[in-house]
């Protein structure tokens, strides 16, 4: 059959092409069903979508994608053909029927969505049919290993190694502190990180302030052999692209599988050649994970993919229910940072770090950990992990950078409290709430101040912490958000 | 927010608008985030979309959906704030979690559903939940009404009967015939169906070959009033409209959990005002469901949510391993309906007519089986029931005609048989895909007629069916078709 294409100039998420209802009903063709498109020697499978008046029979409507990959201009005629259903969804039909899935069938699930072959309400099932049905450590594995084969990978000629943490604890920027600690004591250990999804600010986006992240891979692996280290962002999927994807469809329903983090983050681990890394896990109130017992158990389960990765991997518990910073926003943090390493500053978030740094280079070079303990706060004191970090700013293209030249937003509002008493609780998940209210993590200068601690005594009318943005409009909103999301508890 | 309206005239299958990437970042919404979007008075909630460049910072694409609902044309001037997203996300994920749902929280996912509130991924996981982890009987119930709840209802002012199938057999036009016996007997059988989602013809596709079958709610109770009785396409989304929605999304993954196949027929009986029904399950070889236990689950399934409805029914498991007459296809089934009412033809159709006739009969006048088979008999041997089928086409717009004036396909092909022995099995499922090639049900005169029935010797070189479409092509084509699929073995 021979169509007209009319150029659609926007993305559908999947290869979708448009037919005439009619046409298509004359066809026998129906939504989802799957066709052959050809445009001289480009060839794309395409999924069907049906529309009554924005094509005319004879025509064919391509979303951005299948344009792309057909290299198709409006008028062109291109050749289209029925073609059967990718057997990925028989397999995702299998999972739904509760049977397991081989590593072959998970790969060619994952190839078949990078092809765009696979349309958001198939990915949705797939994803729900791991939700409720679990995953098999076989299936994580298989799993991991497909997300990470659907990008590239950083090549690193030597041991590396690593911190991840579950994120979600506000001002928790310790990458940004153990990185140089450990890079400054000859060890390598490259750092990618994405964006914020439901946090105030990413090491990325808080790095992004004194250096810029979006390096290639060839980039990346340049930085690193100059500095033992990088701090960038995973980014533009290059690495493990099919996270990404899986990310986008996950999102609305908040579908957050333990086999799809679990695989994220080992994919991840394998992009970056990771052989050794520390897994933190924040617990607490306001933290993502809520309680010990689940924070314990989701331990076991990296352990057991990691090991058959061939990923070292120790895994820490830490105290996730309060910020660990006052300052918190990209460039809140990335200032508190640079204090804490100039000497200036010292916060829960210092703790942490020396405690990170410490567990990774005792399980490095086998030291006992109180001699870890004292090598790394020598490497604070001494200056190194900040010259260190100096050293990584440049090489990715920055310039050396004091933390009183760290900018933040020029409007600021004190908020007092109205009561007195004492503070009982600091909430991670709200501070995020409101800062993302203020502008964070794009507006790089947004962000909040806090001026009381956990435990704390505070007064009628005594500050408690301060909305800072470069939008008048965004303090007035956040303002008002207060009074539904409250990021402070006094008793 | 203010922004200019962009119009995208194609339907994205929910009230999607599209926002540019930069932008969206800026205001902290991604895919999937809802937006309340105002015209004047009018206002819509929206699912977010992001392009890179198919709108501008300062615009906002609106798919027909929400342009129609907003009565927006380009470069109107629109109003957009955040707004919550919608509380049956939250009931979605909840039946993920293994939760079973409230009547209240179904209601409103459907009512959601309809307004285009919720994506096809989210209502895809939503159909994988009840797939995976199954429903109660008050989910199904639930769900039953709420689909009800969203269409329209024939008025019907009398007890009302009606017989429904699963379907899957090839031929099997009983309803033409088991409804006319009934009206013509007095009772009143009110008969809708939709268009062959997988067969060659469904009941509505054959009689709109004999009259109009499009009729509006208003018109089709006119019908009823009239005749005791019609014969129409469900059509057009005015009755259990949320079931099209449901159908389309369950359609790549065949998604067919038993609540919702119960809650689909049980809405449109409720529609259309239905007492009393039969339902046939035709089970064997080549049917929609193969095995006799499986077939008996699904009626005491059935039975147990009628019951609940106030809705009477009997289930009967009928023979559905072979066609049920020779001639298939809209056109040729019609013609076929009106030999055997017009007493020139008996086919397995015949015998099976008036078994469900004589069932339905004596549950509603409560004689015996065998009395109500002669009186039922007699309706077609006096030439009652072909005077009502007559009656009910006038009354629908249609003409008066004869079986020799319903025309079919112009060209017709013959298959001869390549060996000599004995029919062992005809497939229908088989049969579909061929008619299908041919053109059905779109081409209401495409489709086969059969020339040897199961059991029969054949010779070499005798003819077993023949092709029939007003298509060359698709001869050419359902003859190719013949390699891979084929309807008929011998042994």
């Amino acid at each position: 059959m021979i169509f007209k294409a009319k150029i659609l100039d926007i993305e559908a998420g999947a290869a979708v092409a448009v037919l005439n209802e009619e046409e298509a009903s004359r066809l026998n063709l129906s939504r989802f069903d799957r066709i052959k498109i050809s445009n001289r020697q480009k060839e794309v499978t395409a999924i069907v979508d049906i529309s009554r008046r924005y094509v005319m029979p004879g025509e064919i409507g391509l979303f951005s994608e299948v344009a792309e990959l057909l290299e198709a201009k409006n008028k062109d005629i291109l050749a289209v053909n029925c073609t059967p259903r990718p057997a990925s969804l028989d397999y995702i039909r299998k999972k739904l029927d509760g049977a397991s899935l081989s590593s072959r069938q998970i790969h060619s699930i994952i190839r078949d969505m990078m092809k765009g072959r696979l349309s958001e309400a198939e990915l949705s099932a797939f994803i729900s049919a791991f939700y409720t049905i679990g995953a098999s450590e076989k299936e994580v594995l298989a799993l991991t290993n497909a997300i990470f084969e659907s990008g590239k990978k950083i090549n690193i000629r030597r041991k590396a190694y690593g911190l991840h943490s579950i994120g979600g604890v506000a001002g928790d920027r310790s990458s940004m502190i153990v990185v140089p600690i450990i890079a400054s004591l000859g060890l390598c250990i490259p750092k990618t990180s994405s964006g914020a999804i439901s946090s105030a600010s990413s090491t990325a986006d808080a790095m992004s302030v004194l250096a810029p992240v979006s390096l290639k891979v060839g980039e990346v692996e340049k930085v690193i052999k100059k500095t033992n280290a990088c701090l960038v962002w995973g980014g533009a999927g290059e690495l493990a692209a099919a996270d990404d994807r899986l990310i986008k469809v996950r999102y609305s329903l908040h579908l957050d599988p333990s086999s799809f983090i679990i695989s994220s983050i080992l994919a991840k681990k394998l992009a970056e050649s990771i052989n050794f890394f520390l897994l933190d896990i924040p617990v607490g109130r306001g933290a993502k994970i809520e309680k010990i017992a689940e924070g314990r158990k989701l331990a076991r389960e990296f352990e057991k993919i990691s090991k058959n990765l061939k990923i070292n991997m120790k895994s820490i518990i830490t105290n996730g229910a309060s910020p660990l910073s006052s300052y918190i926003g990209p460039a809140l943090e990335a200032k508190r940072v640079l204090e804490i390493l100039e000497g200036k500053a010292a916060e829960p978030l210092l703790e942490k770090s020396i405690t990170l740094s410490s567990k990774i280079l005792s399980a490095a070079k086998k030291t006992r950990y109180a001699e870890a303990r004292s090598i790394v706060k020598k490497q604070i004191k001494n200056k190194k992990a900040l010259d260190k970090l100096m050293e990584i700013i440049v090489a990715q293209g920055g310039k050396e950078i004091s933390s009183e030249e760290v900018e933040i937003g020029k409007y600021r509002k004190k908020i007092e409290s109205k009561v007195a008493g004492r503070i009982k609780h600091i909430d991670n998940r709200n501070i995020s709430k409101i800062c993302r209210m203020l502008g964070a993590p794009f507006d790089k200068k947004a962000g909040m101040i806090l001026c009381k601690k956990k435990g704390e005594k505070v007064e009628r009318g005594e500050i408690l912490f301060e909305l800072i943005s470069d939008s008048k409009e965004r303090i007035e909103n956040a303002e008002r958000m207060l009074k539904i999301v409250y990021p402070i508890e006094i008793s």
